[in-house]
């Protein structure tokens, strides 16, 4: 069989880095492009030095033109307001498309603005395109050519909520708490004072409390299925990667823990990248890996859920060529089989 | 003026440990007296090398007749049920007693035993035992012989709430949840696989979801004020001190970012070791140090509350000094005001 | 294809983690027994969750006849001493195995006696074992029914070296030196005061100086080029993976960038696994990888040498799967190509 | 006593922020004025939260008019070539200054434009300042209106040769080969691509090798007593403080361990912040503490050092204060004597 020729836009930030990991590893694709517009010219491994060996390509600057010739399927791990023109671009020439950054995630143009703080270019495209939660929306993914790579919060916290939702067991009148803990991968690769190696480590604190962008991501894809409130807190945690999620989930009665787990087994029992552990999930058994490990604690009336995901991985570029994987009609687990590293 | 003869029984611990840092640069203080069961008969520097040409100490079993006539005032490290014969043995020979260990926490031995297993052996002592959350209890600290010094998750958790209850805006027919992230020297200084240094870094998980024996010891403090439901979730966090915590605290009604401020800073304006800061706490600003860092949100029908101690200063040692400076009608600083360490 | 059937005695270990983790991605091979002694009976992903889902096994007590039934290729990943017996009988009942352990690395028992302070009770067998550093000793080990896997330490250490050495640069009259810095994974999964949490972050220490077994495994292996002394000085790091070794390496005569530059490369040119960077090699590009990162220092009369593994890849279960691979006639590489995981 | 008015230039660094710390508990000063470029007007504790209710001041951009008239000793604490002007100036002023910035630590000025790459504007100041080594030149430092405030790298690494040297047992016809581990406190406060967590965290890389700035600072003083090539390797290490050094230092002939160690007690048994230990010393044990902790270990032809110590304080601040001891005629040890933080 022809491997399918996947481009890379983006290439040299952590998620940038993540896919092309994963990707070199894919038995059905073949990396045809990389790009950078910092290091356009030099070659990946200068960058990227673990990839020596593994990835022998040379970054570019993006052009249109170049991308669609060489590329069928194409990922774009671009900053969010700067992925929205060169998807549509992309979408247009026919191609199918991941998008890693926000850009896309939104339903309604309105939001986007208010969340992001400028227009939203292309809103004709945002509407068609498909929020990629793989296993909530595997259907419309398998159909889409843009799918809209969720957040790496809101996977952590969907993931084990939507269970209970869909069960009806949840009680909408009361607030639910997400209190999410995550590596500093997910600040992305520019350095900043906050995320110097000194300030961070042995340290931890949270950040953005009511006011972080992945906030109104996991409102808006609560309410499809039950609206409700929500308070989210976001932390730094002196680690690389990782989500560490506890959803404090209000129920409409108490559930039994037996209730509990038959509701979580029953929605992903054969679901190959969601593991119900018995304890609490750590971040030590997903580490590179694109499993999310979720525990449930029957707490009166609160189910106690833990998830544990790489924020990098099922957070961002593994669920991406999960979704990659469904959109082209492959097994939804090719290339991603890969047990984490540990320790 | 002469000073006054302490003695550490149990020092090698972490908080044994930290005691001597503390104490070494305490200006009305000398220690007279170090003890561990394992290590008799050797330099104190050999098992706390950081020690070493600050305190020239030879460890030594205890032996009560021995402490009783060199040390005044006695700090017990011991392991929870180890201490309470000790204790008594102490107070009964006229000393002063601050006690590290969860022995005399409780007003119930019939909770006693039921958190911790085994009967209390000093009932009528642990009837006469006051619980040692300096800045609330302060006066009936100045009054004791024996200050129960509390858990470090306690610490951290009813330090921010208590203003509130005390105003009387909590409302008692909601939850409250304690989100708490501890370091890893919270879980002592004995090797376990769990704390075996591969198995904690780059990893994090919840542990003794709804069972930790910090929990009632919280539940005890807070229905002293107003009874309520607490859940309580505690994490090993890959750093050696610090507890972040955080606390959704249910609102009989809305409050604006004013009032909640307004409360705390009524409670704790002239406190000399809280401070209120602006925006969320970090465990960098407070390691090595005896403040308490609290902050405050307004979330709608909730305060959100967080707060960052050292475990082993305001936790542990740091409010034990603090104790004897309260029981020996110090200064309630002295010796406890030099900054954290920072990076 | 049929797969080859292997075991991995000794499986709940950092080592034998690591060996699961690599087999389950081996195209060759399928793993069929997988021991240990503490926890026979229960699921491989109790001890080691991050296998669930990637390697669903039981783990069983080591029987001879029902490895021997069931496995054609075995790896030992025991403790030393531990090996020598059961290894001799593996090998007897006409299995491959490759040793991770101790036991078969010195060609003389009296030196294995000096070092691990008791008899070795195989001596035969220890002296038709094959020392596997896989890029020096490739022939042999394609002969060979038994692979004694080469340390952590001397494979950070002899890589770099031998290409010198062969080329006849090295002035034998001088000490050779290495530091070597490695994570706390290389002490192995059993909690040690030395190893606890707190005790090592934060901190860096040197240990065992003059004293370490791993020094008189790379003077043997030395020696069999050039005989020199060598100083060797090891310490421990807080991390959880890999070795950075620095040597500095006297020349009979001060060489060129170019010239040292050239030697590496002549040597090692066309290995899959060695990677010749141009500056310093950094921990955190060999991560989970099985490369050995190797730069080249022209400083005087002294080649500066700093190599970068992975100790439990390169520095274990890497190199007993490269090893395992030439024993069997495979491509070198298989299932060895992955990249690390970065950050 | 009046208490000495103090001022710190640059007070929002690393370690500016350190001499802020140790100045806060120093007895016999007053910090009267702290200056930040960046952030004058805003209060200390805005930049330096950990400060808060220890160091109640406002940053204030740097005036020479104001300063030399609110303070009678002053630290500068700037990068290279920002200081000398200033420096100058202040002296010209009357004032005593320990200048912790690289400015004054060269006799020649040829030799500080060839290191430093620009020329030195002050080439007569320059000539009187004194290279502040505390333990070593002490008698010249108590004379000095300027002392000039060693590197990190130089202090863990002057401090144990020196003794060697002096005893006239160095072979300087070898190499003396110094590997030093850094935390990444020692490249200070501003954010790099090198310095972000993810980049440093789970890794180590040596760097600026053989063209590191403190190489001809670390020759400079070792030929006022013997002249000799050194090796000099830096590494950059995921702790925050510290600088672990290990020293190869060739002997004119093997000496024995108790020889070495004598050497060692003779140079230094009265220093009240040389700790000579038996084992290898450990960054933990001397993190946010004054001591320079030395191991020796006899290893035939070489005499293997290690030393220890905190970069911010016996490498920067807590050695610019031990110098302003001197220079005042107060007791040496003064302020300087709390113990470390362990864990």
């Amino acid at each position: 069989m022809n491997k399918t020729r996947v481009a890379v836009i983006g290439a040299t930030g952590y998620t940038g880095a993540e896919l092309l990991r994963l990707l070199s590893q894919h038995p059905n694709v073949t990396i045809t492009c990389v790009t950078s517009e910092q290091s356009a010219g030099r070659p990946l491994a200068e960058r990227l030095p673990f990839l020596s060996g593994c990835a022998e390509l040379t970054l570019e600057a993006f052009d249109l033109a170049g991308v669609t010739a060489r590329a069928d399927f194409i990922f774009t791990a671009l900053a969010h307001t700067q992925a929205m023109d060169l998807v549509q671009a992309l979408v247009q020439a026919g191609k199918k498309v991941v998008d890693l950054s926000a850009d896309f995630r939104f339903r309604s143009a309105t939001l986007y603005k208010k969340v992001y703080g400028l227009p939203h270019r292309q809103p004709a495209l945002l509407k068609r395109a498909v929020y990629g939660l793989t296993e909530i929306h595997r259907k419309q993914i398998a159909r889409a050519n843009l799918t809209a790579n969720p957040g790496c919060y809101p996977t952590g916290a969907l993931l084990p909520i939507y269970p209970y939702l869909v069960a009806g067991v949840v009680d909408s009148a009361r607030e639910m708490i997400i209190d999410a803990k995550s590596g500093i991968s997910g600040a992305g690769r520019t350095p900043t004072p906050a995320t110097h190696f000194p300030e961070i480590h042995e340290g931890m604190t949270a950040y953005n409390i009511g006011t972080h962008r992945h906030q109104p991501e996991i409102v808006q894809a609560l309410s499809q299925v039950q609206k409700g409130a929500i308070l989210f807190t976001p932390y730094l945690l002196p680690v690389n990667r990782g989500i560490l999620t506890t959803v404090y989930l209000p129920l409409s009665q108490p559930l039994s823990q037996r209730r509990l787990s038959d509701i979580l087994d029953n929605a992903y029992g054969n679901e190959p990248f969601i593991r119900h552990v018995s304890g609490s999930p750590n971040l030590s058994s997903v580490r590179g890996a694109n499993f999310c490990d979720i525990g449930v604690f029957a707490s009166g009336r609160y189910a106690l859920l833990i998830s544990a995901i790489d924020n990098l991985v099922k957070g961002a570029a593994g669920q991406a060529i999960q979704n990659m994987n469904v959109m082209m009609n492959w097994p939804e687990t090719l290339g991603l089989k890969a047990p984490g590293l540990f320790p």
